[in-house]
């Protein structure tokens, strides 16, 4: 179901999710519930009884009368309740019928554990187009199939649908994964971490329950923090984009897509409910709607947990207080990194730890309170930090040397991290295998504060905070709208080029779309004689670009067919009777263009992508785009701020504004072709591919001197 | 001591090293040993006598007749038998007479723990002289001032000589930390990790014994099968290059060296014996030797835990064998990212697989065994990779599936990482705190099978392990030595410009220098009035470059002081006249110069480093240097190897094979200038800086068109 049909679906049912069902679902059947132990339909009894489940289970097995001391039923029909969930865990040939039966029985969702489906070629296909058309009919909705299930660690309903082995406590940071694998090992991270979770999900061939779904859930769940999501790309992106882009801006969404790699999408193309094929689509939609993107999940882990327990920064200065030297040039590093400032300290912070800290201390950011320094003094650091003005954030270096009370560090950490003022990340050098160290780290655990045990890995996290900061403030706004554009100019010649069949359009064609859309291109005529060449470049005036043009010529350049910086009327009638002689077409015909020398060439672009549209590329012509690979995408619809951004975020960006003694060029010009650009492709999204290239960006106008479009 | 020093003390004394005193001491003075809990002078003693010291220990202590149960002597006279190593924790004012004293015992090293030296000013510094004058008037090793001290788990010693909290089980990783705060969170990693650990040394201010000394004393150690080592900067780097291009070869050295960012620096320089400024030496150290750099310590010590048990791979093909999908998917993107290949099996691999399989399985690289897959399953996998001739390492994911008999599937994995054939590392993904899994946990950890619980971490382990045998296969060979080049002339040469106290030389001499050593550079004539140029232009050939040249005219290029592409005689007339207006010098003269229009601009540059002396740089010109810093280093004497690897190190190498229809330029000629600039400033290393820009290249030539040379 589409996000937009689950919203009004839900204002219809006065704002009861129909997901309620299946995240806290009353009753539970388990069709398929085995006595055998390791077996699937034993485990998942076994997970739901160990974990204490709060609502009715009710074992499904027409052999068994009890299974693992619960009475079971021959069938659903049989079982007394309501039932608001059940799981199905038998052979895939028998699961369209229990999915009209399960219809039949008024329940609502179903998580199908079984494989066999369509990741197991036609026959499966056939068999989940079959069950899904049941579902349909009577409304169940269907998570899976061929996946784990959910988890909803809410102390009052306690669900664990789901066979795998980790028993999270309950916590704020929710967890949906395509892979089960992928999903179960974030699980037991964020337990090893002792972060807590709330609720869980990964739905294998998601046939119908989609992701996008979930982290809508999870938006709207007041007990969800912070969302970690573990995807191989979307089936749907658009429709993941209207989910994410609301709930990313009030809560932090963690992800990470895999098949970065040529080689890792084919390994992702190899398993279940995967997608094949290497997209950086992927990364420009968690740009667009503000997720925060990780390729280590390790590091995301981490982070959550920051997340889980500290507030976000109000800007990117942190103030760094240690107990010992190096690991704070090791956080310096990578907070910097990161994008975060280490301010010096005001005059008055620097009077007040002068006269609290011990004399051997270092005054400054990082503050040394050194391994001798005690809770009084870490206390004073704190203090100060808290209150600078040009201090968001605090990263604590805190080793637990043996000479110092260091549950009085800890209780004094906890009291300001209580504070809520200012995030804190602590990392925490100890040794838990010793008592008396497990008593501190229990009481920063206890007050929230997240510790981590190396200076790296806790300025990541802090990094990840701040990142979150910078995406709450970054508005990117609504794509532009220009009114002067030409729609119906634009609407005729595509017809006409589609009822010709034409793959690409010739450049007349090309071009006049351009300037209906108000985008800048080098003056032109088009002729078919020497005489028409010759007036047309007359009629333009000197310098002149002549471009053979005809069905059959598509790689005019490389064929001769394109002269540059042609000066005067003999060189026209020349180089026309070249090209009369070499390209003997009968469709051809003469581009006469404009030449604009001394311009910085500039190149854009639009390319499409299945179920997500158009992505508009732009880069620095040249050697930049071909030997740097120097180019920037978005999605299109691109608003203005993501234009501006693109031209920014090049690696030769500086050569626009000028280097070298050269002149900047025209940014704006630039800004506003791409806003044109994008307006265009979304008007008609028809239009396949386009390739601006080159682009000539002068200082005082911006111009388009060569276009194909392919639809 | 430097290196060749020590090496040299170490043939005289028969193969003993003078660091046994302090890795292997038979007995251990501790001078301030104290019964005041919590104080160092007793958490030393109470360490050695935890971790079970063999030797004799003698707390001094002039009050106490017996401190936790050791018999106290007052002074270290008293003491009967022979004293190896002695802790020094009085305070800093009595340190030199009390290394006097030991002087005079005979003890052989000394492990200053107290602080009050180099570390704070003046005072501290004349102390630090003081006893180490001392201490070379007996012979006594110094370690430290203001340090940790030493660690060696050798069972047949258990030398804890520290006042760290984390007691280490014997292993095969050493670690050498200059900062003592970084060294004990890694040994505490490995602890985590329980990895183990052979010895340990963090030397503070490393007034004596250097980081050198203990690289060079791990490298003899037959115990230690890999080192550790953290760094904020070398005062010696030289010294430490020589010790470790031959460890490095050995065994492997991995490395971190912090203050990475301007900041990071400058909060190194704010800590005790670090060394300020932000450098790029130190990768470049590393590279040039052999050492694995890391930017993060916490993937630096999960490395440690692969090469601590595993072979080196005999290259960078993996073998992937999973029993979840998305897990192989992240792993694999990583291994792809760290250079490594996954490439397709055999037939005869994949026909064994179709019988030896699950139906379910998948067959290919990765082999999913999938989650029902037990012992035989994975065993199958792992014998095809083993035999697999062109696979060199094995990635495992393993998840315990609570459906399998997971010590079966771990048992079968030990014994083929038993067979040593090939390295294998594991991502385990399970749950420790269920007994079960603790108990498949232990086999792999017993079979000393690395195991993390990411893919990304285990596939950076297994891209660690691949780049030391990258590592060891580069042998980067001797530095060129040219024997066609003049250096009587460039003696004499400096000489002169010494002597005029030029910090510039002049341009006839900067290009009579590179011309003496072989250095093509483009013909010129130095010439004082119009008629002189004329002829020297007529000489040269035209075109012709016009440079003025005076004492003083030093950014002549903004001024108006170089004119290209002087086409004749008229021109060479006009240009002179004009520079004389302008530039009213008494010492003006006119360089003449070959113009060489259309070669692609490279520059090539030296520059000094203290203490270590030439880096080398080159570069593709323009704005590649300018606006993207496309530039590569290395350290001097550069070899041919390389000068090969700095030009295609470079983002826009690929300019230099041609693009865009261009031809490629002579790289044979960038190398042979890149390795005689490198032979000249080995030769004179009064240059202390050079600048050939630029360095034009063409298909056939390369000729050096402008330098500029500082001594």
């Amino acid at each position: 179901m589409s996000i937009t049909e689950a919203a009004e679906k839900k204002v219809k049912t006065g704002g009861i999710s129909e997901l309620d069902s299946l995240f806290k679902p009353k009753s539970i059947a388990i069709i398929g519930a085995s006595s055998k132990e390791l077996s699937i339909g034993n485990v998942i009894l076994k997970n739901l009884l160990y974990y204490g489940y709060t609502g009715n289970i009710y074992p499904i097995n027409p052999k068994e009368p009890e299974i693992r001391g619960v009475k079971a039923y021959e069938n659903i029909f049989d079982v007394p309740g309501d039932i608001d969930l059940a799981h199905v865990i038998i052979p895939s040939k028998f699961v369209p019928q229990i999915i009209e039966d399960c219809g039949k029985r008024g329940i609502k969702s179903v998580i199908i554990n079984s494989a066999g489906f369509s990741e197991m070629g036609d026959e499966g296909m056939a068999l989940q187009k079959a069950f899904l058309e049941n579902a349909k009919k009577y409304g169940v909705r269907i998570f899976g199939p061929n996946c784990q299930g959910i988890i909803n660690t809410d102390p009052s309903l306690k669900a664990y649908c789901d066979f795998t082995f980790t028993f999270p406590s309950p916590g704020s940071v929710s967890i949906v994964a395509l892979s089960g694998g992928v999903g179960a090992f974030i699980m037991q991270s964020l337990f090893d971490l002792d972060i807590g979770m709330r609720m869980y999900a990964s739905n294998g061939n998601a046939c119908d329950v989609s992701i996008s779904e979930v982290i809508n859930y999870y938006g709207d769940d007041e007990g969800t923090k912070a969302i970690i999501l573990y995807t191989e790309g979307f089936a749907n992106p658009k429709d993941f984009m209207d989910a994410a882009k609301f709930i990313a801006k009030k809560k932090p969404i963690l992800a990470m897509k895999s098949g970065r790699t040529e080689e890792g999408s084919k390994a992702a193309a190899s398993h279940t409910g995967s997608l094949a094929g290497i997209d950086i689509s992927t990364e420009l939609i968690f740009e667009k709607v503000g997720i925060l993107s990780f390729s280590n999940e390790e590091e995301m882990c981490q982070a959550s947990m920051a997340f889980s327990t500290q507030p976000i920064p109000k800007g990117n200065r942190v103030g760094i207080i240690t107990n010992t030297g190096g690991p704070a040039v090791i956080a310096t590093d990578e907070l910097v990194c990161a994008g975060l400032q280490i301010p010096p300290l005001s005059e008055k912070a620097k009077q007040i730890l002068k006269e609290t800290l011990l004399p051997e201390a270092t005054i400054g950011n990082p503050i040394d309170v050194v391994a001798t320094g005690g809770g009084k003094h870490f206390r004073s650091a704190l203090d100060v930090m808290i209150n600078e003005e040009n201090i968001d954030a605090i990263f604590i270096n805190f080793v637990t040397a043996p000479f110092t009370d260091t549950d009085e560090v800890a209780r004094n950490i906890v009291e300001v991290s209580n504070l809520k003022r200012k995030p804190i990340v602590c990392n925490f050098m100890t040794n838990l295998s010793l008592e008396r160290f497990k008593v501190t780290a229990k009481i920063l655990k206890d007050g929230g504060v997240p510790c981590y045990s190396f200076p790296t890995t806790a300025a990541k996290a802090m990094g990840a905070l701040y990142k979150y900061h910078a995406i709450q403030c970054r508005d990117i706004g609504q794509p532009a709208l220009f009114l002067n554009v030409h729609k119906n100019e634009v609407a005729q010649i595509l017809t006409k080029a589609k009822s010709n069949k034409n793959e690409f359009l010739t450049a007349p064609d090309a071009y006049s779309i351009l300037s209906a859309y108000g985008i800048p291109v080098a003056e032109w005529r088009t002729a078919k004689s020497v005489t028409e060449s010759v007036k047309a470049a007359q009629e333009i005036g000197f310098p002149v670009v002549i471009k053979a043009d005809a069905a059959s010529l598509v790689h005019k350049s490389d064929m001769g067919g394109v002269m540059l910086n042609i000066k005067n009327t003999e060189e026209v009638k020349e180089t026309i009777e070249i090209m009369q002689k070499k390209f003997n077409y009968p469709d051809l015909s003469f581009f006469i263009q404009q030449f604009l020398p001394g311009g910085k060439e500039l190149i854009a672009g639009v390319s499409t992508k299945p179920e997500l549209g158009h992505l508009i590329m732009f880069g620095v012509g040249g050697i930049y785009v071909e030997v740097l690979n120097d180019v920037a995408f978005k999605i299109a619809p691109v608003t203005k701020l993501e234009a501006t951004e693109m031209i920014s975020s090049i690696k030769a960006s500086k050569l626009l504004d000028g280097v070298r003694g050269e002149k900047g060029v025209h940014k704006q010009g630039v800004i506003e072709i791409i806003l044109r650009i994008s307006q265009l492709v979304t008007d008609f999204p028809e239009i396949k591919e386009m390739d601006l290239n080159p682009i000539l960006a002068f200082e005082d106008k911006v111009v388009v001197a060569d276009a194909r479009i392919k639809i």
